[in-house]
């Protein structure tokens, strides 16, 4: 099958890839379209090291299931982590934190920048028929997105600032809207606030945000300066969500967390099944769309992801050359 | 009267100190026992910008209370910080973080190391007869210690931890050991791991710390490697309390709190009513004594608790020259 390649942080288009052959438990899914997320660039900058094809949002059809046929035909999406369902962690009930997990596309499984994938079947969820696919393939950004209201609910009234305004924070801001609380985001290019305007979202450049002025912040710029700015921003006593990923260990002052009494929670993986309720409810993250590529022009679509101020680009899987 | 008086990073005895006149709403104690804390010594090597006396651990008795004279007499301890009462943290019932605070012995208010000190009478509560001055006197560090458990209660069942087994960790260790959850300290000092042992408490040393082992850590040693050694030991998805300040920023690494979604909580003053239950309920601080002095001795107490491995030193603030 044709496919993208990733090895030494170098990708490359492959057409000789065989096509996956599912384990007991899991499917071959079919792709039909993959979105491009922070962490497939960060891969191809060698952050980690993975060797395979990258991948990890995506929207398919289930083509086999050697032992739920019944599941054939399926439009599905699927959560990305494989624990190895064996060590205390995944008998404990916190698969997505087994040390020994597998991930789509980012850890020893390859991923959905192809024509074909396998996962097991318990990580796919079949997709609701009103939801377009356009708006499917964001299932895992906004599950992760809404992961942050599992870990810490929001109370009526708590004054809400999302820090960045790129793919995640854009899709944080949609998943807090319609919450009961006043919500605000800090966004630095035209575009990003044009969105969130068009939204009904609160938008101010960083230069508007008052010292202590948030009961809740939610950190989604992935940048040094941006946690130091939801730093400031925070309230004492207040919450600090981390979504976003750094290159390297940041500088924190760990006496003003005490002294302040801060709560930092980090925040990864979401739950699908709300991502997928609220896409049906009218979450439309389809403004979020910048290009979209088919599958043999993969690399030009990675080097598009990679400008300043791109959004979401998705990748046509099912349009081979 | 006699008290102890701290400039610019140095201490001096003096007798030339005048007797401080309540406020409305305020309260004069004659101050029977005082204890040093970290903090103190802290404030000594000039890590805080503080003039006038120190000291915020005390038990006393009110000798005038100009709003409330039926309160002269009464044995008490005090809460530590003065806020402002007029500020919007104030007035949104988290005076604990007015911005404006003042606090005993630490910051625009001088403090316990003298024959007398003022403080509202909203701050003082009754020491029940049968706490004796010795325990009564670990009060505002045993409430610092309950705090966690308010912030993040504890599951029955838990894995828990303390890093450190200092002053404030064996407080910590002590408030947590009636908990229906297994206890563990790291302590490095066969006296420190003596003490946990008389009052039933597991100790274990650093290289027994198996990674990501706990449920919920508690760092208390306030150091860079305590911190490290916290991190280490807590699972994915777990607690880290963050109880001890610390000298400069740390290094971070941030994207771990991420991916782990590790819980970080700063956690500083706490609950005095709490405290004085737990001293009742029979909670023993008195083997942490480590020696007494008379207040005429300040320096050399001063001297002495910052000796390594010292637990409590008290000054007798009733035995002036």
């Amino acid at each position: 099958m044709q496919g993208l390649w990733l090895e030494d942080g170098r990708l490359s288009m492959r057409s000789d890839l065989p096509v996956p052959v599912p384990d007991p438990g899991e499917a071959l899914v079919r792709v039909r379209l993959m979105g491009i997320c922070a962490t497939d660039l960060e891969l191809r900058r060698g952050y980690y090291p993975f060797t395979g094809i990258p991948g990890h949002e995506f929207v398919g059809d289930i083509v086999a299931a050697p032992d739920q046929p019944e599941r054939i035909g399926e439009r599905v999406v699927g959560e990305i982590n494989l624990p190895c369902g064996q060590c205390p962690t995944c008998r404990a009930g916190r698969g997505n934190h087994c040390e020994r997990r597998r991930a789509l596309g980012i850890r020893d499984h390859d991923g959905a920048c192809a024509e074909y994938l396998v996962l097991p079947l318990a990580n796919l969820h079949r997709v609701p028929d009103p939801i377009p696919d356009e708006a499917a393939v964001f299932c895992e950004p906004l599950a992760a997105a809404l992961r942050l209201q599992k870990q810490r609910p929001i109370q009526a009234g708590e004054r809400v600032l999302v820090v960045g305004a790129g793919r995640l924070g854009q899709l944080i801001a949609l998943s807090l809207a319609v919450g009961d609380f006043p919500l605000q985001v800090v966004a630095r290019h035209p575009r990003q606030r044009a969105l969130l305007a068009a939204a009904g979202i609160a938008w101010l450049g960083e230069d508007q945000v008052t010292a202590g002025a948030w009961d809740l912040v939610v950190e989604a710029s992935g940048t040094p300066a941006g946690f130091t700015l939801a730093r400031q921003a925070l309230r004492a006593a207040g919450t600090l969500i981390l979504k976003s990923t750094y290159a390297g260990p940041a500088e924190v002052d760990l006496s003003r967390l005490v002294v302040d009494e801060i709560t930092l929670i980090g925040s990864r993986c979401g739950p699908f099944p709300a991502a997928l309720d609220r896409l049906r409810q009218g979450l439309d993250p389809r403004p979020l769309i910048d290009d979209r590529y088919p599958l043999a022009q993969a690399i030009a679509a990675f080097d598009r992801a990679a400008q300043p101020g791109a959004l979401k680009i998705l990748i046509d899987c099912r349009d081979a050359a």
